[in-house]
């Protein structure tokens, strides 16, 4: 991975955003700019200098992971270590007049954090909020993180198509999900990218349904809703299948998603709004007077998180790019008796974009 | 669980604390005030009133699981819709004087989330950041959280067994997280408390060595930590195995981190300082000249999350009480050699703490 040019490009934005350094930490981020998987890290970006702070129990694996910054070991919090550095190598120019402006990562800093941040740093500094820098770098993948992606996708679809044959009546959900996640542990995946969803009967008319103790009944959707992350990168896929025999309205909702799904699908290509592929699905979900129940957004970017930039919904404004990874993730949900979802990963392309999800889309009947 | 009496006894301490509400956005708080598991919400405490806060996914999931707050679907982010519905029901008697104070989680609520409310919500608001309310409320569980720990805590036990037969040189350390994890998931837990830890050989040096895709060497110790949630509730224990033949050396070395242990556990009782136990450890270890080797603290507490209060620290002042759950776990890690660590589950008593994990602290060589 290309954590320094990560980095370099980072820094060389700095001054566009009047900003003498950017205090990053959001650990994906810490990650993507310097490698490092701790649980606890804080690094430091300033136009000529980047240094990540950790502690004592991430001495040996800082000094293993991380690429293109100097490393301190804090003794109290990394937060507290990034600031007594800051407090001395930072302000040397700055005056009240013109103070040094530390970028803090609005959306993840807490609270309480700033204002011990603020407390600590002596007067010429101002912490103002910096947009998503890191985010946004983030939102284009480059070749080796979509191989990586890849890898995490090819590796879900095999889990399931070991999962579809623990599906029948009587089943707890519970126990389909532990063959999901057994198979992903036992093909080398490093942990599940979110809790995995399986909600069957009328349980599938919860669009985050965790799996439950409840048994499959005899006839009805399962909805399934998993990814695992292999080597830092999240995949996401569902699946619904229909244990038993579905009625004529049943069968018509699977075609009308699967239709939303493809024609969503279709409409991702470079320079198209995220939120025209949210309306390609909705509109196509209007023609069988179902659009109404599809109750959340289309879909949302895939990466070291599993939710990340961008978001496809409606007045989002975010322009396709190529190297977007993104989920395509209609559903309908008819609360109280039914759900559907269907869901592939997509990655965008110079001329449209090229699904990764390898699974079929039929409707699969137990 | 007694969600209604939770909410009752936080609203009734908000006069002492100079607040006309609480926002709560931290989720294990959310799910400890009303038993609502979603990924969005944010609960809204008031003398009088209480409010979940949820979106469109969560409707039927909120309508299920939340006791002794009212229900309300946003058609936006659950913050906006709390704003939404304080700039309404709030400041009815609030003026410019005597401004409507709306107490927040300042040690989770994200700076830009803070100035959004702020932005959204009429002058006589204001913000203070509350202290933690709900995070001192759960410090202490009640008999019903400790059986659920304890179910936890069992299950982790009997997983640990199943994954000592794994353990064996040439086996990669993955192959016994996945022997952990898959464990786990048959036995009914909802998901790993946090990524499972086997370090072996060398990686044992690393406190926080989550497993790679190493093989375990012909001799050394092995360290494996990990937990499980079950019901909500999180376990944690850590055990370390040789393979092989240990030195005369490793050998004293983990007697001395199973003799700190001890002497930390027998330290926790009522009315003693969490630093105590802490110091109790490192003095433990001081005998044999390895205390400087023991670089993090001595436990911290458990429940709805893996990581809560109390940390069990030098400079930490908090006084054990009846029903809190701390884990104690020492280690010793000699950089680039090897490491071991020894990790209970504890409950405080009335007159001391009985040991929830019942695995033997023997040293086992395989």
């Amino acid at each position: 991975m290309d954590h320094k040019g990560r980095q370099q490009r980072l820094q060389s934005a700095l001054p566009v955003h009047r900003l003498d350094a950017l205090l990053v930490t959001h650990l994906p981020n810490v990650l993507y700019l310097c490698g490092f998987t701790g649980s606890a890290g804080v690094l430091v970006l300033t136009e000529t200098k980047s240094v990540l702070f950790t502690d004592g129990r991430y001495t040996t694996q800082a000094r293993s992971e991380v690429r293109g910054a100097q490393i301190v070991i804090g003794r109290k919090t990394p937060l507290a270590a990034a600031a007594d550095w800051l407090a001395t190598h930072g302000p040397k120019r700055a005056s009240r007049a013109y103070p040094f402006r530390l970028g803090v990562e609005g959306e993840h800093l807490p609270v309480a954090a700033r204002n011990r941040l603020a407390a600590h740093l002596p007067s010429p500094f101002r912490l103002p909020e910096a947009p998503g820098l890191v985010e946004r770098a983030r939102m284009v993948k480059d070749a080796q993180e979509i191989q990586r992606v890849r890898a995490a996708v090819l590796m879900g679809a095999g889990i399931f198509e070991r999962a579809l044959a623990k599906i029948r009546p009587g089943v707890r959900e519970t126990a389909v999900a532990a063959e999901i996640e057994c198979a992903a542990h036992q093909a080398g995946a490093e942990a599940m990218s979110f809790p995995t969803i399986v909600a069957s009967g009328k349980r599938s008319a919860l669009p985050h349904g965790r799996a439950s103790q409840s048994a499959i009944p005899a006839r009805g959707f399962v909805v399934c809703d998993f990814g695992v992350i292999l080597t830092d990168y999240c995949s996401d896929m569902t699946r619904t299948v229909y244990v038993g025999h579905p009625s004529f309205r049943e069968r018509r909702a699977y075609q009308a998603v699967k239709e939303a799904q493809q024609a969503a699908v279709e409409a991702v290509k470079p320079g198209v709004s995220v939120s025209e592929i949210d309306r390609a699905a909705r509109k196509s979900l209007q023609n069988g007077g179902l659009a109404k129940y599809f109750t959340h957004s289309t879909g949302h970017g895939v990466g070291l998180e599993i939710h990340e930039a961008p978001r496809l919904g409606a007045g989002q404004t975010e322009i396709l790019q190529p190297g977007m990874v993104i989920t395509i993730e209609p559903g309908v949900y008819i609360p109280g008796r039914w759900g559907v979802r269907i869901e592939d990963m997509v990655v965008v392309t110079e001329r449209g974009c090229e699904v990764l999800t390898p699974t079929s889309k039929e409707l699969i009947e137990i």
